[in-house]
């Protein structure tokens, strides 16, 4: 059904521009989102090729040299981000077919979006002009490509370093919040895209195109509205039955759809209709950026899951319980261990029944023998198929040794090898900071943890809401 | 129905003890939970009376002279705290009526809660000789007390500033995890009470008296299992008619109820039975602990809605998006704003229609004139209830500003002003940081705004799902 993953996809190009020129860069514009802000990304990345700048009169900006247009630039010009106003985009590209270009971004907005019959005409004319000449548009009103393999960036402080999980958001912001959020917590990306109007290229286009990247192993999806449903059905049970997909699709509500068709133009369309192509394509669909992030953890290190038992280990009786509450009503079980498994744990620590059967909260946890010692036989049981360890920073336990770092350094390879060993997925839960100190603390024991193999989470209730996630996209795959 | 709230309710006493002695410090034990934890967070808080450490052997315990027994401490001592095993709670409790103490606070476990019939036996007999000698429990299994105006504290780091909240907690890890995450956000405490087994005294007396307590102007909960339903039911109808209440009641779920069995010996009980008791009493019940946080907050600084009508303001097209879609998914509306409204909006920005419809997603929010200028009008707005800012530090626009420090405090100013001016609540939603730096900000600016007689939320969804709880409340008490 899909390509060969070998097979380099045919959109690939746009992934590799050997030179960009941007339009637009406002000689006194530092960094932020515009031109300026995107020399700034790509220099931040290490773009390998020229960037040439255009702006009518200045000489240079930041160092770089601007030329009055784009047929000034001397040499080839692969890829153009455009950040001028609208009215200027039609002589930008008569430049771009003159030098041809490839592939033109446009970060401009003020086209169909703006609800202006008009302005959607001239993006018609737009898209017929650039198909005409071959030119692929990006946008507009998007922030273009996030793309580490070819060095592209679309916000500063966007690492160059790649990974398996590959993106395609109809909205800038909330692609550059999910990279944010996403890599503390291990996820690296293979491609970003902010598609935003989607007047030539669209979500489908992305979705055939990250089915077939074989840098590409997990595909998240931001979308608005629906365009060409019938391509974009195919496209997404094209990807669905490549690879793990999860999609979360704004517009569910009235005000949501109001707001959507706002920002990108978009017709949200019926949530009961997408929901039902996203069950037939074997997509998740999510309801949060927050739930996108955590289901790309789970989907990136937990990987499968036998069955829905959990066995809880963590300090706290309060949190015990309300784990519990929480697990179960995301639809996971929390079974007492068996009499084998507790008389393996009462070996190892000094409390009596009640801490030993399922939650786990027991003081051996805070002992150097005992961590691993307490959570082996929960790996070993053979009615659990996970292992939730939760804990936290500037609150509890962990917060009072003198030795924090080493000690969330041994508990990190302490859980991958119960990981290993057990056979089954250990998932943590770190509970937010709320001082400096804990957060940087926090942080550092998730960085243990995910380069420990490990998925981590900001809660429990998270935790289990995603591990729940992940069980039924596998029904939906059955 | 209530007593007047000048009169001091008659468990005060508890909460102001002239002195303390404290049972099974350890001579290693550094900090952390058990004696020698509450020793540093009695002197931490700054308690005001003598402080007396009873130990076997040793002569002093971080610099605080040791006694071998209750009997040996020359001077009067109001209130002992237990931490040595069970079995030596009988003699300890007789060396307290010997001595004339008034309260005994049992931090040692190891009762009802282990599920051992010979020790629900021991909880019982010490409840009935503390009563027949008039000396008042608290516990056993918990943390005790933490009341700023009596300079109790059950945790290190617990604040001496008094204010509006109190606490009724049957888990001690859940009281300090309130505490810990509602202080950054301007909660401040009157006095947090964590229970445990409620062996003498329970839930229904710490209700009764904050309902009388005139230090306390709201009233959160966290209580895993109904002890003496009837009172219970009594005392939070009392509370519930005297200040705002909010209840997490954990055991929701089958694996939930076992937990709280395990944890606290309780019985979970019926939730229905428990939500429409809630409801009669025009108590509001919450589904988490992060909640109840948001409720608190709430109830603090928002006080009262007019109705559910909310405009959006904060940059970027994605959130905006979501944030519809959030506030009307938790029962809330995002009205198209007025054409009057949006003319005045078009004057101070530069963007077109659609940014100024609601959600309000403009640039002239990153001017310094333009923040309170883009504001004022959406708080004038004749369709509107409340306003929603969002923000973010580390990624969107305010992370690019070098003057970000007066810059949030300049926001902060401007948005209590818009609040004050205006007549409406004013609510910030400040998104979650992912560095060290982003954090510190993030910390900051939600001090700013509480100090500025604010609501924050760590995202627009809790903030949207608070303020629908509000409602609720005033439905209930309609």
């Amino acid at each position: 059904m899909t390509t060969p993953a070998t097979a380099v996809p045919e959109l690939d190009f746009i992934f590799h521009p050997r030179s960009i020129a941007i339009a637009g860069v406002s000689a006194k514009e530092g960094t932020g989102f515009g031109g300026g802000g995107f020399v700034s990304s790509l220099q931040d990345i290490g773009f390998r090729g020229p960037i040439y700048l255009i702006h009518p009169s200045a000489p240079a900006i930041r160092g770089i040299k601007c030329y009055p247009s784009l047929r000034d630039i001397p040499d080839m010009v692969d890829y153009v981000i455009s950040s001028v106003p609208a009215r200027f985009v039609p002589q930008l590209l008569e430049d771009c077919i003159t030098r041809g270009v490839r592939v033109l971004h446009l970060f401009t907005a003020g086209f169909t979006e703006t609800g202006d019959a008009e302005r959607a005409k001239m993006e018609q004319a737009v898209v017929a002009r650039a198909r005409e000449a071959g030119i692929r548009l990006i946008g507009p009103n998007c922030m273009g490509l996030y793309a580490p393999s070819g060095r592209l960036a679309m916000m500063q402080g966007q690492l160059p370093e790649a990974g398996p999980v590959g993106m395609v958001s109809q909205s800038g912001m909330n692609a550059g919040e999910f990279v944010r959020y996403a890599t503390p917590r291990g996820i690296r990306c293979s491609k970003v895209i902010s598609f935003g109007n989607g007047a030539d290229l669209k979500a489908a286009d992305f979705f055939d195109y990250l089915a077939d990247d074989p840098e590409t192993e997990i595909i998240v999806a931001y979308l608005e509205g629906i365009q060409d449903g019938p391509r974009l059905a195919r496209a997404i049970r094209k990807a669905g039955a490549a690879k793990p997909v999860a999609i979360l699709k704004s517009g569910r509500t009235e005000a949501g759809s109001r707001a959507a068709s706002s920002h990108t133009a978009s017709l949200a369309g019926s949530l009961q209709i997408f929901d039902g192509l996203c069950r037939q394509a074997g997509a998740l669909r999510v309801e949060s950026l927050e739930e996108l992030v955590d289901v790309a953890v789970t989907f990136r290190f937990v990987k499968h899951l036998s069955g829905p038992n959990v066995v809880v280990v963590g300090g706290g009786g309060g949190a015990s319980v309300l784990a519990a509450d929480d697990l179960a009503a995301a639809g996971l079980q929390v079974p007492p261990l068996l009499p084998e498994t507790q008389e393996e744990l009462a070996k190892v620590t000094h409390e009596a029944g009640t801490s030993i059967r399922n939650p786990i909260d027991t003081t051996s946890l805070w002992e150097d023998q005992g961590f691993e010692a307490t959570l082996m036989p929960c790996a070993r049981a053979s009615n659990i198929d996970v292992i939730l360890y939760h804990t936290s920073f500037g609150g509890g336990p962990m917060g009072r040794y003198a030795d924090i770092r080493p000690r969330m350094q041994r508990q990190a390879e302490s859980l991958r090898k119960v990981q290993e060993d057990g056979g089954k997925p250990v998932v943590v839960a770190i509970r937010p900071a709320t001082t400096g100190d804990s957060f940087e603390q926090s942080v550092e024991f998730q960085e243990a943890c995910w380069r420990n193999g490990l998925a981590t989470y900001p809660s429990i209730d998270r935790a289990g809401r995603a591990l729940a996630k992940l069980l039924q996209w596998q029904r939906l795959r059955e």
